[in-house]
């Protein structure tokens, strides 16, 4: 197709989902994309699936993708420098730092290795998950390092454009330290806060609302995978943990004795903490604008949400999220909407005006 | 009207949002409200807002809703009790231990009181914030005592019902447990995470995707509210947090010596504990049962969404839940949608067929 930036061939090592979604992508677009794995069942499989053609003598891959389990990729991808060696290689682990160090202390040839980084795991893995379309719109970070001059990185920018990704350049400790904050102590703090419920009685638990649905959502997170992630980035994770742990001591010894000098100005300020650090997460489009929400009542039957949709965008209004908040027991919801504050007010109107049951939240 | 329970005069002391709420759906219903408030000027604004009628001389109410700040609870409801020596007394704060233990310290006529919790609080309190449908299909808990007679509380069982929420019983103690552990707790895990992201670089906190917007969302949360709250069920929560710092001791010693003997076993069980944990919330509806999620690829304009929701109703689903997720810098996003599992497989194929790209996801 005469859109692609790719030209070479690529080699995709791993047919996992990564892997087998990078090949479906690169294929759709005509590029030669070879797929290799480990096994040769998976190998087969992928190539039925469309993934990639079988390995052949002469291949000669401009680009090589090492999409193999964390604790394997190093190993990987010094094999994949050594034997093509005019070829660059990624590897797609979602760390840097870790395989960095292990290619430097192995000799490999970083002059030809650039890590990456693409955001956009699912919760199912497996090459019969693969989607071509995996990428597109998603962050996809290049971990840039001394070893590696600006202009070898081309052909691995132009393959992840080629994917629709989103391209970010961060170094290796800098994405390591970012990832523990955003991803890896998210994860492992909600895993903990999800082991409470499992005490819990069945009355208790019906007591449960939005709030603790999503601050526990994560904590159905593969435990397999994320030993191997948490092992290779322990350190920045305990980085960000640590400060938590001591945060936790104040409440826990506030909690136990309540009426004491100084407890409730802990928890005031534990608690205010929160409110300035969840204030710092960018907006959607990675703005840091806010949006204005209305609450909508919905009730529980087909096509009604789709009306109201419909009604929103005839209204010639752009919604910029949605959530739908249930009631335990109920038959009736809520829609969260949200808008650019300067719609909110004259949306808000319409709605009203057309028989809907509303009221305006400022967040 | 004809359909209403409530046949008694009720009165309400405070006028916030639970109160001014509480009295616009009763006095909708033709109920005789009366809005009384410690401040004369919030007892206007109430008024005008249609909350009820000021208090008379000669009131007689049947029930009385104290809706006040958690820590003069107590001490409204004893007055009350001692003003109106025939009415049914209730206060509507989010601890149910503390007020009970403090009227019976006071003397107060526990067998005309009978403490409640309405679980429908919104972000923004505040008279001008009250909405007749507040309590509509969210659970209110009864919190029952030794001290009242079943018949007793049989008003106060009508007024909720009459205000369309969901009755359940539960007492005090076994109350407490449940709000430290599906609200509480949480509440105080996702201030002490969010309180991390502050020391965030700009470019880390671009890479924030749902997972931790999703944990540090309620971090929000206003915390002189909170508090109070806190303050109240400090036993209970401190009994919910102290094994999660036990569980954090062992992760953060894991993280500092990953490859010691035990460390990835000890993240693998934290990790185990937390899935167990998470698949013990009930469903939407209070049911048990699980749901297929469709993921269906958004373009960023207006109607997108609305044709979806409007085919998928053509088609005859009942979505169960629905969740956007947007990727930072992109113009595009994913909608998720939970249909019961029998009908997911026929909705994607009828998804696709109408053009929509999708991959089907198990949770």
């Amino acid at each position: 197709m005469s859109d692609r930036r790719v030209t070479d061939q690529v080699r995709i090592v791993g047919s996992g989902l990564l892997g087998a979604s990078i090949g479906l992508a690169l294929g759709a677009k005509g590029v030669d994309v070879i797929v290799d794995d480990a096994s040769p069942a998976a190998r087969r499989l992928a190539i039925d699936y469309g993934a990639g053609r079988a390995p052949a003598e002469g291949d000669a891959p401009g680009v090589i993708v090492v999409a193999v389990p964390p604790d394997v990729t190093a190993e990987v991808v010094a094999a994949e420098l050594a034997r093509f060696p005019d070829a660059l290689v990624t590897d797609v682990a979602s760390v840097k730092l870790a395989p960095l160090a292990e290619l430097r202390e192995r000799g490999a040839d970083l002059s030809r290795y650039l890590g990456s980084h693409p955001m956009a795991g699912r919760e199912r893995g497996g090459t019969i998950s693969a989607r071509a379309d995996l990428f597109e719109g998603r962050p996809w970070i290049l971990a840039g390092h001394d070893g590696i001059s600006y202009g070898r990185a081309r052909p691995l920018e132009d393959l992840v454009l080629d994917l629709g990704a989103v391209l970010i350049e961060m170094d290796a400790v800098e994405h390591d330290r970012a990832v523990a904050l955003v991803s890896h102590a998210p994860q492992l703090v909600a895993s903990m806060l999800a082991a409470r419920l499992d005490a819990g009685t069945d009355p208790a638990l019906r007591l449960a609302g939005q709030g603790v649905r999503d601050t526990t959502r994560i904590a159905a997170s593969d435990p397999a995978l994320w030993v191997q992630i948490l092992g290779a980035n322990a350190a920045a994770v305990a980085d960000v943990l640590r400060p938590l742990r001591d945060d936790l001591d104040a409440v826990l010894s506030a909690l136990e004795a309540p009426e004491a000098s100084g407890s409730r100005r802990t928890i005031a300020e534990v608690m205010a903490a929160g409110n300035a650090g969840v204030a710092r997460l960018p907006g959607k489009h990675g703005q840091a604008k806010r949006f204005a929400t209305l609450v909508v009542k919905i009730d529980d039957k087909p096509g009604e949400l789709a009306r109201l949709l419909t009604e929103i965008g005839e209204e010639g209004v752009n919604m910029e999220d949605l959530r739908l908040e249930h009631s335990p027991g109920a038959q009736l919801g809520f829609a969260e909407i949200s808008v650019v504050p300067e719609a909110a007010h004259a949306l808000a109107a319409a709605l009203e005006k057309r028989g809907w049951a509303l009221g305006e939240e400022d967040r």
